[in-house]
């Protein structure tokens, strides 16, 4: 049984309450800045005596003045003041608390007591905090975000980011052509953790993906038996912070958790069904391979290059990952060999294709005609594309043939777009990406994302027959 | 003793001659049109019956008929037709060829046989080959350029580049921000094969760094040999294509030559002083933190991120690397501590600062005082800086600082640029690698890079004192 209650009230509040300065640039000025911007559904109550309104909206002195019950606060002032704000909106019934202050146990022995003092009086009176020291929540369904940090858009979509750090900030992560359905940063987990947030995002209709960037794990039996229920339905992909020894040292001073032994992380995660990565950027690239594509029925797959390198390269990959180059059918290969005869079959060589282009020829109804062979192959059961982005003889490459594909097929397809730095790789990412092609910019990275989905694809299948 | 003669005509010819078609937008029309573009410093003289003239230049119906000497020929003309074109070169006094044609050793039989003659008779004439299957050469300090793929620029520098693979042709890198010396595709290895090739670069005043992308290594002592004495003076990276099973499996089919034992190239790699990589794109990332830095005089590192979480990454990727995070001074503690009272240390947390940033504070002001700190602590080998590059408050960023920064100090610096996909971070990027300071777009990289130079520094003393 979960002991999480429910958190709606911190991702789908009717009202938020604001505390903190709203000074032009300053930090809650932002959060009532974004809160407009994206058009947060409920109501908005910026709380400051030295304030009378701040983007037009009015500023209420205290908790007391607002007219109607709040169901979220979002504080950020000095630490040394939370707990008396917090004490003042318990009285009004507020129940859910998101604390942006940093100073409480990642910094000294005064924050640990802060800190304590703070939960002991949360537990008393029922009600729920995420934070201290967070960026708070981001739902991209009603528009909250309580994150001053924010600059640019956030695209809405069905991957849900759980974080124990402002890696999820946008001073550090582009949103802007990401699928977020929500994000919360958990701060230094003084009450609400990840097992209570990946509980509430098994629920959530939006979510069909979720990462995690965690350093430790507060109560481990919880967060993995809660992990193996919600990987049979939604993917869970994790990059650990703090996995070396000196990692783990500098954690302590993150957050103030201590993170625990790599090894048994390791294990404990492979049997809960997580799917753990390396870096950080993996863990929003694999994502959207999870949210856009079907996943394979096996482990075989075809790849396209633009040259013998790349495919031996993406071979090498595919094994790590434990995929296989399909062997075609005798038919297909037939088919190929008739139409191009020249042409390196599984991984397949585009380079001499490319280089032979006519004027009159087009490249894209070649790829057509060529991928649509390669998936009616049984032995095919997904593929990767590469392609290049920049100045080609014959008329200009019609991505649309991309959208036939993909709806036609029911096997994975990634594409990595090569090539030099234009604008043009940009314009085609977007463009593929609302097919739901995910786009990769390295050869490496459009297998790996195949590799991650036939590893889903087993631990489903492993996880619903335990 | 080297048996690879001398490869300037490879390099260094005062005259080339081009056979194929030149028919424009083709193969040699593109390589008259690349020495033309990138101001070729000899004689071209393209060589076809059936053109008067192209670009310009007059087209002379066969070798005979050029009125002086030539030096190297470059053949991208049917593989069947190549031997007796070689002949007639021979006959001419050309002593260095580079075949382009494909269809030899790594298509058939027949292409296997093919290659066999071609070889037999470049022996008994004394004639070198690079090739067949290959896209030649670049020599960025004199404009030959064989390669009839490349588009945009190819910026001059010292990385050069050898290669077995068409993969550093342009439809698959984008060399317009790279430092390139020379670049060599080694084809099918007929003949001149990746040492040759290594002992020529280790003289080539040029080159500074070499990096390597091989599928099979010809004469491994040799290689080895060449490598450990090559590897004192200028680092060695290489990617092997082919490492497992069905890696290598898919070379015999791309050039026709057989892989190695993994893990026998493994140690012999290391043993030689050649830095293995994972990824390809590591081979130009590492490649430029070599050409632009000053080598660590040990393992301790600074770092400066905007989050805690980013810190931590770090950290962990530093431990990978045998990296580790300085201690620093009690004296440079005090000093920080002074200036800014809440800034985690090392990691450096910047996040809070940028936050409480006021309009009229200068964020490059506090970078320049705090990085001058840290790099004057004796504890600190070397430094990774993170900056977001989009909307901030305050005066525009100036970049001008690390300018002065990489001039005053021989320790390494790198920058990892984070934020919004923005033309911004091509902007800095350029700025930045013009002052040495090389940028990366992952907070793992920055770091890895970092290792890296770490690395290198080892294997010099290591190799020095052998």
């Amino acid at each position: 049984m979960s002991e999480s209650g429910n958190l709606k009230p911190f991702f789908e509040p009717g009202s938020i309450a604001v505390f903190g300065s709203f000074r032009e640039g300053l930090g809650c000025y932002n959060t009532v800045k974004h809160l407009l911007h994206f058009k947060f559904s409920g109501r908005t109550y910026p709380i400051n005596p030295s304030y009378k309104d701040v983007l037009g909206i009015k500023v209420y002195p205290d908790i007391k003045s607002v007219p109607e019950s709040v169901d979220l606060a979002f504080i950020l002032i000095p630490p040394h003041a939370v707990q008396e704000v917090v004490k003042e909106c318990a009285e009004k019934g507020v129940k859910a608390f998101i604390i942006g202050s940093d100073g409480f146990a990642e910094r000294d022995g005064q924050g640990v007591r802060l800190q304590q003092e703070l939960v002991y009086f949360a537990r008393q009176k029922g009600i729920r905090i995420i934070g201290p020291n967070t960026l708070g929540v981001v739902n991209t369904a009603n528009g909250l975000i309580t994150n001053p940090y924010v600059s640019g858009e956030i695209k809405r979509g069905g991957i849900a980011i759980i974080t124990q750090s402002g890696l999820f900030g946008s001073h550090a992560t582009d949103f802007s052509q990401r699928s977020i359905s929500k994000i919360c940063d958990l701060g230094n987990k003084s009450d609400i953790d990840e097992t209570d947030v990946l509980e509430y995002l098994a629920e959530d209709k939006e979510t069909k993906v979720i990462v995690m960037y965690l350093e430790s794990v507060r109560d481990g039996k919880r967060f993995l038996d809660v992990s193996r229920r919600v990987a049979q339905n939604k993917p869970i992909l994790v990059l650990k912070g703090g996995r070396t020894e000196e990692g783990a040292r500098a954690v302590i001073s993150h957050t103030g958790s201590l993170a625990g032994e790599d090894r048994i992380f390791d294990a404990a995660f492979k049997q809960a069904g997580i799917i753990q990565v390396e870096k950080f950027d993996q863990l929003l690239d694999f994502a959207k391979a999870l949210l856009f594509l079907p996943l394979p029925r096996g482990n075989k797959i075809a790849t396209i290059t633009l040259t013998g390198g790349g495919g031996i390269m993406q071979t090498d990959t595919a094994a790590k990952y434990g995929l296989s180059l399909s062997k075609l059918s005798k038919h297909t290969i037939d088919e190929l060999t008739q139409a191009y005869p020249w042409l390196p079959i599984n991984p397949f060589d585009f380079g001499p294709i490319i280089s032979s282009l006519r004027g009159e020829l087009s490249l894209s109804s070649i790829y057509k005609e060529i991928i649509e062979m390669v998936l009616r192959d049984e032995n095919v059961d997904a593929l990767s594309v590469t392609m290049y982005a920049g100045e080609l003889k014959g008329p200009e490459f019609d991505l649309n043939i991309f959208y036939e594909l993909q709806k036609n097929s029911f096997k994975p397809i990634t594409v990595c777009i090569c090539g030099y730095d234009s604008p043009l790789k940009g314009e085609w990412t977007g463009i593929l990406e609302s097919f739901n092609i995910p786009v990769y910019l390295e050869l490496e990275d459009a297998i790996e994302a195949l590799g991650i989905l036939f590893k889903y694809a087993e631990i489903r299948q492993k996880l619903k027959t335990e």
